[in-house]
């Protein structure tokens, strides 16, 4: 009771949460903002993308880096090796190792453990950038470059943050967990939680997620994700690539095929046209609602940003809730057929369309994948076509949702009051952090994502940055969270 | 009329007709083999993907070559400058030129001019190739590599002819008119011929074209193309790529856009759903049909060569008749996807959907062009996405069609039962050979494709190849061709 009347008094006495103007705390981040802008160039400079297989050496060879930088911030490092990787039938690639850090050992003190991730998605200048990706370039106060927000930024950030507080003594425990394989599924990871259940994990009270953006300028924590079941539909014709010249109208033809099948996934509205996919989606309910209706969200931002002037839906509502707690289908490309600029008058054998299904609570990878699989498969039979259909999920990433009274989520709120002088956005990802679910039902911990990208920052496409702003003022969340936490 | 009797005595008269077996042209022919072979290397490893922008000076490169053989043959050559072309808006690459070359000057004889091209399709080892695409490979009678059918090939065939019948005295003049440009649609070549009309080409009695395969081991005489009316269909959504995580639910999709425009092309059965587009058609006639009667067409080696055991149709008339007479629809790729391996959570912003239709006799591609365009702005009205639409038609070659009883048909197919001691096939070309219906529209010449490449020769699919009989025996092919010429 007291515990409440204390949150009470601490969301709504603005005076109390006015920041410090002279936090030496604070000071000592501002004085170090050169060193962590070099340290965000060196580590995006290593091209740490697991979708790669010829990059794998990367990944790992970030992982070892950034042990490197825990140690000499006198952290004690475990490497957690995963094994190899079944990547395709015959081919093995080595798992990178998991970072299991810790900071402090003081049974009086509460033990948090942060997530986040060193692999990056896909980048080449030829997609569209305007500096080169892994080559971190300021520009009007943004660091651009693969990995600045997501996840390398983030992770920074907090180590900063950890390095600064300890000069002042740590008020908590600080664990990390951080991984190698985010962007393409964690491969490896759901076991790893598991089997550390008993002894890494024992102590750790709370567990924070670093890998997420806020809605606006102002910042947010995210207290649910979307899932994400991804497919590969595959379609096989000839055995080898043909001339249209010499057989345009003679064979069936796999992109024709691929492309009837993917037209069939969803309408020009995005609704899904997969039955009973939307049989599990929770309702909305009135508290929720109200929820919705407190959140900054800038429409005129959001068309600023992506050029878009006319969405799927028309309110602020309508497109957050589409967003964070509606499921959703994206055609992402077709791998075989001719992707170059130019033409080529090929009829392409085999062709893989990729395409995946953003879930929400209570929808399960399980249930999407036969529903995903016996649809097309009914599709395909009625069509007759003799070529060959495949449907596999290669990903099943689970959606999650937070109880948001936990005590973290209060320390967050309190530090988001201390550095920017605002209440915190209580918002959703519409992304995949399919860990944040395994570590609410492996360890039952509460879990929180406190990340510090922008929304314009565009994480997994062209020109992806964080601010200045962001990433120092961030570094300050995180610290004053790491003193915050300690009061509960 | 004698000269009508003359050619029912040499068709009837199998004896009259049979090889020479001690052949001094033939033998020494044989006897440079190994140079042949070698000089197909050292061409095919110059990578003349016209295709390609950064690939453009390797072409020009590769006309340079060409241009010294045919000086150390003691041909006459004039390199004729084509300017630049607009690849993209405010990009210009320069147009390798065109040889115009001449061995022999008398006015007593008959004048022939041969006409091929140097520039190949794209080959990557990553598409699927077995071996290196640019380097020759010799396997089980066959040279793998891009250009070894397709035309470099064939060309130099024809040039090792030239070099072998000029030792016994060349008795027909001989004219080449090479290009680098084939492959993308022979830029600037139609204003060549048009500009060249009066001056090189007016001494020109007949006009062969040496890019074209055979219907099966037997030799065959092309006398028509298909055209090739080839399309992108551009999508724009958002102005950058989205995360499917933060967008997915809330946008229109261009993907989503794209692959329902290329769904409603053509049906399974490959039948083209445009409206009009078979109004141009030639009906086919009775004397038509009993012409493919009597072609070897072997299914069996067909399922073999493309591993496929159902097609559209049948039986080899209709196949056939589908591959050379009737017009086809085939979707290449989408670029601007994610087209690589493994997985990418990206929502494209802009897409381009590449797909060509092989019209026929008498399609016209302005009219094809307009009807494709009405169709497509209908079905996008109809679809109400706020995204755009943009089809262009980026290459529009006509179809041609021959008649077969001028003279130089007629020697070619003496000089193929001399060589291979059997009737040659009378056959189409599925594939284009836009510049055919230009000469003959021009020029007003007799036009004959006198190919050498075999069936399976992949020519725009991985693990080209052409084999060292066709190579060999189709060198002897074009000397016998040039000598049987002098007859007439």
């Amino acid at each position: 009771m007291l515990f409440l009347l204390y949150i009470v008094s601490l969301l709504s006495s603005h005076a109390f949460l006015s920041p410090v103007p002279n936090n030496p705390l604070f000071k000592h981040i501002d004085d170090h903002t050169h060193d962590y802008k070099q340290r965000l160039k060196d580590w995006v400079a290593i091209e740490s993308d697991s979708s790669d297989p010829s990059k794998r050496d990367q990944v790992v060879h970030m992982m070892q880096v950034t042990k490197d930088y825990i140690l000499q911030l006198d952290g004690k490092v475990e490497m957690a090796e995963l094994g190899e990787q079944e990547y395709s039938p015959g081919i093995k690639l080595p798992l990178p190792p998991v970072i299991l850090a810790e900071f402090g050992n003081d049974t009086n003190k509460p033990t948090v453990c942060f997530y986040g991730h060193m692999d990056v998605q896909p980048a080449k200048k030829d997609d569209g950038w305007q500096t080169e990706p892994y080559t971190v370039t300021e520009k009007d106060g943004n660091l651009y470059g693969r990995g600045t927000s997501d996840d390398k930024g983030q992770i920074l950030a907090l180590l900063h943050a950890v390095e600064s507080v300890k000069k002042f003594g740590l008020p908590v425990n600080v664990k990390l967990f951080i991984e190698g394989m985010e962007e393409v599924g964690s491969h490896g990871l759901e076991q790893l939680v598991e089997q550390k259940k008993n002894t890494f994990f024992s102590n750790v009270d709370y567990i924070v997620v670093t890998d997420t953006p806020w809605l606006s300028t102002k910042p947010g924590i995210t207290y649910g994700a979307r899932g994400n079941c991804y497919f590969f539909l595959e379609v096989d014709g000839a055995r080898r690539d043909l001339h249209s010249g010499g057989f345009g109208g003679t064979v069936h033809e796999a992109m024709s095929d691929l492309v009837y099948l993917l037209g069939t996934l969803a309408d020009v509205k995005g609704k899904i046209l997969i039955p009973g996919i939307y049989d599990d989606v929770l309702p909305v309910t009135e508290e929720e609602k109200k929820l919705y209706k407190d959140l900054v969200f800038d429409l005129e931002d959001l068309e600023r940003d992506t050029g878009i002037k006319t969405f799927l839906h028309d309110t602020k509502e309508e497109l957050l809730m589409h967003r964070w707690r509606f499921p959703s289908l994206t055609i992402h490309g077709i791998e075989g057929g001719f992707s170059g600029s130019g033409t080529k008058t090929v009829i392409p054998a085999k062709v893989i369309g990729k395409f995946s299904i953003r879930q929400v609570p209570k929808m399960k990878p399980s249930v999407v994948e036969k529903q995903v699989s016996d649809y097309l498969e009914k599709q395909f039979a009625e069509r007759k076509s003799p070529n060959k259909m495949k449907v596999t999920m290669v990903i099943g990433a689970q959606p999650w949702l937070a109880n948001m009274s936990e005590p973290q989520y209060l320390a967050a709120r309190n530090a988001v009051k201390k550095v920017f002088n605002v209440d915190a956005d209580m918002i959703r990802a519409g992304g995949t952090i399919p860990i944040a679910k395994h570590f609410e039902d492996v360890l039952g911990k509460s879990v929180m994502l406190l990340g510090i990208g922008g929304p314009d920052d565009a994480p997994h496409g062209q020109n992806e940055k964080i601010s200045m702003h962001n990433f120092i003022e961030g570094t300050k969340l995180y610290a004053s969270f790491l003193q915050e936490l300690a009061s509960f």
